[in-house]
C-alpha cells in the first residue's frame, strides 16, 4: 500500500510510452506497475504521466540597474508549476568583492522562503570572478555544477577571461553555460544606428546579426575545444548557429545547445509592429526570421539542439516602453516559464516535428542529465516524484487572463494550445490541481547538482 | 505478490540507471519498484538488470548453394540466449514461384520447433520478388515489417528493381534493410585479381573497396530519398560510409545504420595471416583498417551508427577452407551471436566509447523501436519480461571452449571480456542460468512486427 | 611586315585585358605588340580580340535510329563560326565489329569535306567497345585523347563496364568524358509514368530527377576515384551535382564539369507550355528549376563548373513532335552552337556573374587545356590564329531569322544579346565577316589531340 | 627595332607556355612574337621568361620597440631582385597624431633613395587610426589601395574597431589585409606558460594554437561577410585555416589567403632544437606540423590558398637570442625575400604540387590583380617590363653565403634548389645579371595602386 498512486494513465518517458500506474512513497517514486494500490489514488485515465519539466534557464527577481524582472521566486515558480515545470535553475551573480559561496547563500536566501518547486542555481563568472577562479571548486561543491559565462553585456568576458573561466570550470568537471554574442560588434552597430536616428525596436535585430551570433558561438566552441571542456550554448536563435553546432557535433566535440519558445513561436515580424507592441518582445539574441524558426524546429527533431528552456525574464509594459526613443535601453527578456511544455506539445508533437518521447526528453530527462540533477527527470523508482498529469486534449488560449506570470503581457497572446497539465506533483506533493496552485511558498528546496 | 521478482539489481535502461526491483507476472514485466515481493526471487545484487539484447541480423541454418550456415535455429538461439540475446530476426527467402507468405510459413516451420527465444523474420525481396511486389502488403500483415534488399550477390537488385522494391515497401510503411555494395565493380575486381593469380584471402578486401561500399550506400540513400522512404543500412564496415550517413542525417533524411562486432573488434590484418587463418574471417563487406575501426566506435558514441547487430553466419573451418586457391569461393560470414553484448560492454562501455545506457540502447531498445518489436526492448510494465541479469565483473575468455556457437572457430579466440550475462529470461522464464541453457527448444515464438 | 595585323583592339585573355595589336603570319599568331605592321590590317577599334571559342560537345549529323541531328558538319560548323567558335569536338561511335580507328576514319570522312573550322573527335566506348579496350591506345595515338562513356541510353555502360573503360583510359592518360544519369531509374520512372497515362513532356524532367543525376555523377566520381583517373562530367544541369562536384574538388579529386546554355538560360517552366512547344526543349539531363539555374551561374563564377559547352544536337519541329503521345520518344537535344559565346557575354559578363577574362577562360582557354588542344585557346605567338573580333555593343535578337543553325526553332527565340562576333578567323583566315560566312566547306582540319 | 629583345626563351605565363621573343621599348613590354629585332638582345635560350615576382608582404627597416628588421629598403630590395622579385609591398604605420598621408610620405621618404625595384605600401589601420577613418579615402587616392589590420600585437583591433575599419575600407573599395590570431588567448597562454617556467621557444607554437588562428580567421570572415567586403588573410600557417577558407569559398564569399615559404618548407620540429637554434625561426603564426605543411602545398595546387608571399622580417642571431629565457620576447620574423620564387619552383613545380603556370600565377600575376598593381604581373604589351630570365636547371645551395639578405642566418641553410634567376629586369632595365645586382639604389619607384 503506497502513499499515493497515479492510476490508469499513459506513462511517457524519453524512450517509451506504456500504460502503467505510478506509485509514490514519501517524496519519491516507489514503483511503476500494474494494479498498484495506494492510500490515495489519482486518476490519470486519458492523461499522460510524464516527469515534471525542468527549466534550467530562468531569471526570477533579476535585478538590472533600473528594473527588476517582474516575477519573483514565488510568482515565477508558481507559474512554472502551473505549466508543468517542477524544477527551475536560476543564477547567482556574486558581488565584486563577495565570495562565490556567499553570493550563493544570499541568492538562496532570496529564493528559499518563496519557491513552490525545487530550484538550482548557476554560478555566474563575470569579469570580477576571473580574479577568484580558485573559488570555482568551492562553488561546485556547494551545488553549483554549472557556471554562466557571458560574451555580451556588462558581465561580458573577453576571450582571455573566457579562456581562463573555461579552464577553471573544466578543472572541476563543471558545465559552462554561455550567452554567445559578439558584444563589440553589437555595441558598435547600436551606436551607428542611434547616430543616424534609427531608434525603433526594428533596429534591435539589425544590431545583433545572426551571423555574428554564430561567430560568437563558433568562437566559444573553438576556445572550449582548445581547453578541452564540454560547453552548453544558451538560447540559440538562428539557423547559422545550428549549422555550426551541427558541424561541431559531427566532429565529435562535446557541445550542447538549447533554444527557447520565443525563437520557435515568433519571428522578426514582431519588431515591425507599431510602438509599443514592437518593444515588448525585445530580447537577446533577437527573434529571427521564419527560416530560422523552421530550422530550429527541425534541429530539435534531429537532436542537434538538445533541449528547450525559457530564458524567462519578464518586464512589464511600462518597463519595456519606458524609453520610447532608444531601442537599446529596452530591458531585454520575455516571459515564458508557464507555457513552454504545452507549446512544445502543441506545436512540436502535434505538428509532427518530434515524438512525445522526444518532448519529454527535451523538456525534462535530458535537462536533468545535462545539468547534474541526479534525482530528477525520470519516471523510475528512487527518483523524486516530480510528475505531471498532462491532459493532451485540453485546450487553453494563452493570455494574461489564463497565464499566471506576474506581468501584464505575453508574447503568446491569443495562441491556443491543445494539451495542458491537469496536476503537477513536486516530490510527491500535489502542487497544482486543475489550474490552481495549492502549495505553500517556500516548500521548494535548493538542489545541489553534481556530475 | 508477483510471480517472480528480480531484487537488488541496478536497472539500466536506455536513459537511466537506478536501483530497483523488477517484478514479473506471467510473461510480462508487471512492476518496477522498491521492495517488491514475489513468489520467486532472483537476487541481482551487484548485477545490472537490462532488457534482453535483440539481434536483428542473423543467418541461422542459412542454405547457400554448397553449404548451410553451421548454427541451426536451436544451436543459434541457444548461443544467443547464453550471450544475453532474447530476440533474433532472421530472413525468409521465398522460392521463385512461391508466395511470400508461403515462404514465411515454410521458414517459420524450420524455426518453430527449435528456437529457445523469440524470433522475427525479414522478408527478402530478390529479383524474383520484383514481379510479385503486390504481395508486400500481405507479408507485412503477416508480421514481416522489414524487407531485405540486396545490392550484391545473386539476390542483387539492379537500380530499377531497387527503386520498385523501395516504392513497394514505402507503400506499406515497412522498413527496407539493405546490403549495400557495388556488385558490378566487385565481380570485375575479383575477375581481374583471379586472372593474374591473386587468389589469397588478402585480395578479398581489395576486391570490395570501402569507397565502393560507400558508393552503394550513397546510391541507396539517394534512391530512397527520391522514393521518400526510410531505409536501414546493414553491416557498415568503414569510415567512408559513416561519413555519408552522417551527411544524410544532417540533411534530415530518415536513414539508420548498423555495424557488427567483427568490424569493431578486428582489422584487415586478419587477411594477411597465413592460410588457412586468413580464410576464416572472410565476410562481406570485408573487415577494414584500424582507422575504420576507430571511426565506427566513435560513430556509435555519436549515434551516427545507431545499433550493433551480428550478421551471425558461421561456417566451419572445413567449409571456409574448402577451396584454398580462390578467395571468392570462401563462404562469407563469421559467428558472433553469443558475444556481442559482452564485447560491447567490455570494449565500448568500459573503454569509454559510450555509456551503459547507450549500450542498452544500441543492443536492445533502439533495435526494438527500429524494427517494430512492440513488446520488446524496454523495462517497463506491460513489456515482455525479456531480461538479462548481467554480471559486470565476470571475466570470460572467448574461445570455442567457452562459446556455444556450433562452429569450430571464433574470430575472438583469446579475447577476454569483462562482463557477462548471469541469467537470461525470455517472457518471464529463466532460459539461461549461470552459463547453462535450461530451456526447451521450441519455446520461442514468432513475433509479428509492425509500425 | 606581317601577313595580317589586327589593330586597335582590346585583347582579352583568360588572365589579362590590354590594348595591343595581334599579328598573324600564315596560320599562326606571330606577335602581340604595339604598332605592328601588316600587309593586311583588320581594324578592331572598340572591339575585343579573343581566342576563338571552342565547343567540345557537339553532335553534328548524329544518326539516331529514326532521326539524324539536323546540322551536318557544314551547316553546324558554319553556325559555330558565325557565333565565334573556331573548333568543335564531335564524337566517333564505332560499329560493333569495327576497329576504333576505322570508326574514326569513317567519321573523319564525313566531316572532312564539310567543316568550315577545325574539329576533333571523342572516341565513344560503348558496351561493344568493352571487348576491344586494347584499342584505346591506338585511338589515343590517332588523336582521340578523350573518350565518351555513357551511363544512360543504349550505349549505357554498367558499372563493371564503366570500371574497365575508366581503367583503360587511365592507362593511356586519356580523359574520360561522361554522360552521368541513372538509366535504370529513368527507364523505370518512364514506364511508371506511361503506364498511368502521363505522356506529356512535363513528365520528362519528372522521369530524370536531379537527385538521381547527382547519384550518377557521384557514382562516377567514386569509381573514377577508385580507379585513379581524372574525369570530366558532361552537361551538369542542377545544383545537386554542383554540390557533389564541389565536395570532390575540396577533397582534391581531379574532376571537372561543364554546363550548357540551355541549363543557364532556361528553366523547367518550358515543359509546362502547351504542346508542341513543351516538346521542343526536351533534352537530357532535363532543364531544371530556377534555383538550379542560379546555382549554375554561381558555379561558373566560382570555377566549380569549369567550362560551358553546347551539347548542340538539333532536331526539327517535325521530328521533335512526331510522337505526340509519348514524351520518352521525343529525340533529345537542343540547338545552341551559334549563340553560346554571346549568351555568356550578355548574361554572364554583363550581368556580373564573372569577368570577361573568365568568359574567355570558360569558352576557350580552359577547354583547350582540358581536352588536349595544344595549339588552340591562347593569344600568344605560335598558337593557331583562331581569333574572334568581338563587338561588345552589338545587339542581336536571337531567332531562326538571325541564327544559322539548320533547324526551324531555337530555345532562345526573342532573347536579345548585347555582344556578337564581328569577325572570326580560323588559322589566320577570315571565315566570318560581318555576319557572313566567307569560307569554303572542307577548309577545316581534324586536330589530333594529346596530353 | 625595339630597344631590347629577350630572344629564344620559353615564355611562361599564368595560363600558357610557349616559345617567343619578348621586346621592350623604354620601360614597357612592347611586343611578344617571333623573330623580333632589338638594338640589344638578351639570349634566353634554355631559360624561362616570366613576369617578375611580386612580394606583397615584406617588412623592411621595420622598427620594433627594441629592434629594427635587419634589411633596409636597399639591402632588402636588392635581395628581392636577386631572387627574381621586381615589386614589393611594405607597410605604412602612421604615428598616433599623424595624418595617414603624412605617414605615407614619411615612409616613402625612407624608401625612395634606397629601393632597387618598385614598391607599394599598405596603410596600417591601428587603434589610433580608428579615430581617423575618414582619411581612408585620401590614403586610397594616394595609392594605398590595401589596408593592414592586426588582430594581434599592440596594433590589435578589437572586434568593434575591426568592424569599423572594414566598413571604412569597403566604402573606398579597398582591400583589407589582416593578421588573424586571437591575441587575448595568446597573451593568456604566454602568461600561463611563463608562470610555470616554460620559457623555451618550444612553447611558442603551444601559445598560438592552430585552432585559435582558425578561430580568428573565421571571426574575420564572419565580420567581413557581415560588412560586405572582400578580405585577404595574411600568412596562413595551418590546415584548420585552410578548411575554413575553403568553406567560405564554397559559400561564394570573396576572401583570399596567402601562405609563406616558412610554412611550406619547415615544420615545428625546428622549435625542438637546442637553443639558440630554436629561437631563430620564431615567427607568428608559428611554424606548424608536417600535416599542416602538406595541406598548404595541396591548398596552393587547389587554389584555395591563392598566393605565396614572404612576410620577410629578418632579425639577427644576436637579436633573436637577446632574451634567452623568455620566448615571448624573441622578435618575430624570418628572412625569405630572396629564395621564395626558387623554393616554389623547386619544391612546388618540380615536386608536382602545381604547374609552372600556377607558379607564375601565385608569385606574380594573381598578386598584381589582387593588390591593384595595374601594370605588373603580365607578359603583354603595355605592361611594365618587369621580367625574370629564369634558369630552370641552375642549382643553388641556400646559405648566408649564397643569399644576400642582410642577416646572419637563414631558415633554409643547406637547402638546395634547382632553378634560379639568371637575369632580372625592372621596367626594362637589367637590375640583376648572373647573381650580381647591377642597379643603383633609388631607381625603384613608389607604385600607386588602385582597383
Amino acid at each position: 500500500m503506497f502513499d499515493r498512486v497515479i492510476k490508469n494513465g499513459t506513462v511517457v518517458t524519453a524512450v517509451a510510452t506504456y500504460a502503467a500506474d505510478v506509485a509514490i512513497q514519501g517524496e519519491q517514486i516507489a514503483a511503476i506497475g500494474q494494479d498498484l494500490a495506494g492510500r490515495e489514488v489519482i486518476d490519470a485515465a486519458g492523461k499522460l504521466v510524464i516527469p515534471g519539466a525542468i527549466d534550467p534557464h530562468v531569471h526570477l527577481q533579476y535585478q538590472l540597474p533600473r528594473f527588476r524582472s517582474a516575477d519573483d521566486f514565488y510568482t515565477g515558480t508558481r507559474a512554472a508549476a502551473l505549466g508543468g515545470t517542477t524544477t527551475v535553475i536560476d543564477f547567482v551573480e556574486p558581488k565584486p568583492a563577495q565570495r562565490m559561496v556567499d553570493g550563493l547563500a544570499a541568492r538562496q536566501a532570496e529564493a528559499d522562503g518563496r519557491v513552490i518547486i525545487d530550484y538550482g542555481l548557476h554560478m555566474t563568472l563575470g569579469p570580477h570572478e576571473i580574479g577568484k577562479l580558485e573559488q570555482v571548486a568551492e562553488a561546485y561543491a556547494a551545488g553549483c555544477a554549472s557556471f554562466k559565462l557571458y560574451m555580451a553585456y556588462g558581465m561580458r568576458l573577453t576571450d582571455d577571461q573566457l579562456l581562463q573561466a573555461l579552464q577553471a570550470v573544466r578543472d572541476v568537471n563543471g558545465l559552462p553555460v554561455v550567452h554567445a554574442e559578439n558584444w563589440d560588434v553589437i555595441t558598435t552597430l547600436i551606436a551607428q544606428n542611434l547616430a543616424v536616428g534609427r531608434t525603433e525596436p526594428r533596429w534591435h535585430p539589425r544590431s545583433r546579426p545572426a551571423l555574428l551570433e554564430a561567430e560568437a558561438a563558433g568562437r566559444l566552441m573553438d576556445i572550449a575545444g582548445y581547453v578541452g571542456t564540454r560547453v552548453h550554448i544558451f538560447h540559440i536563435s538562428c539557423a547559422e548557429v545550428v549549422a555550426r553546432l551541427s558541424e561541431a557535433l559531427r566532429r565529435g566535440q562535446p557541445v550542447t545547445g538549447e533554444t527557447c519558445p520565443q525563437y520557435l513561436m515568433l519571428n522578426d515580424g514582431v519588431f515591425e509592429r507599431p510602438f509599443p507592441e514592437a518593444a515588448l518582445p525585445v530580447c537577446s539574441p533577437p527573434i529571427r526570421t521564419p527560416t530560422d524558426q523552421q530550422r530550429l524546429w527541425r534541429a530539435l527533431g534531429q537532436d542537434v539542439v538538445s533541449i528547450v528552456t525559457t530564458d524567462h525574464c519578464p518586464f512589464t509594459r511600462a518597463e519595456k516602453t519606458a524609453v520610447p526613443d532608444d531601442y537599446s535601453q529596452i530591458p531585454g527578456g520575455v516571459p515564458g516559464i508557464e507555457a513552454r511544455l504545452s507549446l512544445l506539445y502543441s506545436f512540436g508533437v502535434r505538428a509532427g516535428h518530434f515524438s512525445a518521447n522526444r518532448w519529454v526528453d527535451m523538456s525534462s530527462t535530458r535537462i536533468a542529465q545535462l545539468f547534474g540533477l541526479q534525482k530528477k527527470g525520470q519516471i523510475a523508482p528512487g527518483y523524486d516524484a516530480d510528475l505531471v498529469i498532462f491532459d493532451p486534449e485540453k485546450e487553453v488560449t494563452l493570455s494574461t487572463e489564463t497565464l499566471h506570470e506576474n506581468v501584464d503581457w505575453t508574447p503568446y497572446e491569443g495562441v491556443t494550445v491543445t494539451g495542458w497539465p491537469a496536476i503537477t506533483l513536486s516530490r510527491g506533493e500535489v502542487v497544482v490541481q486543475d489550474g490552481e496552485c495549492v502549495a505553500q511558498p517556500g516548500r521548494g528546496k535548493f538542489i545541489k547538482r553534481e556530475f
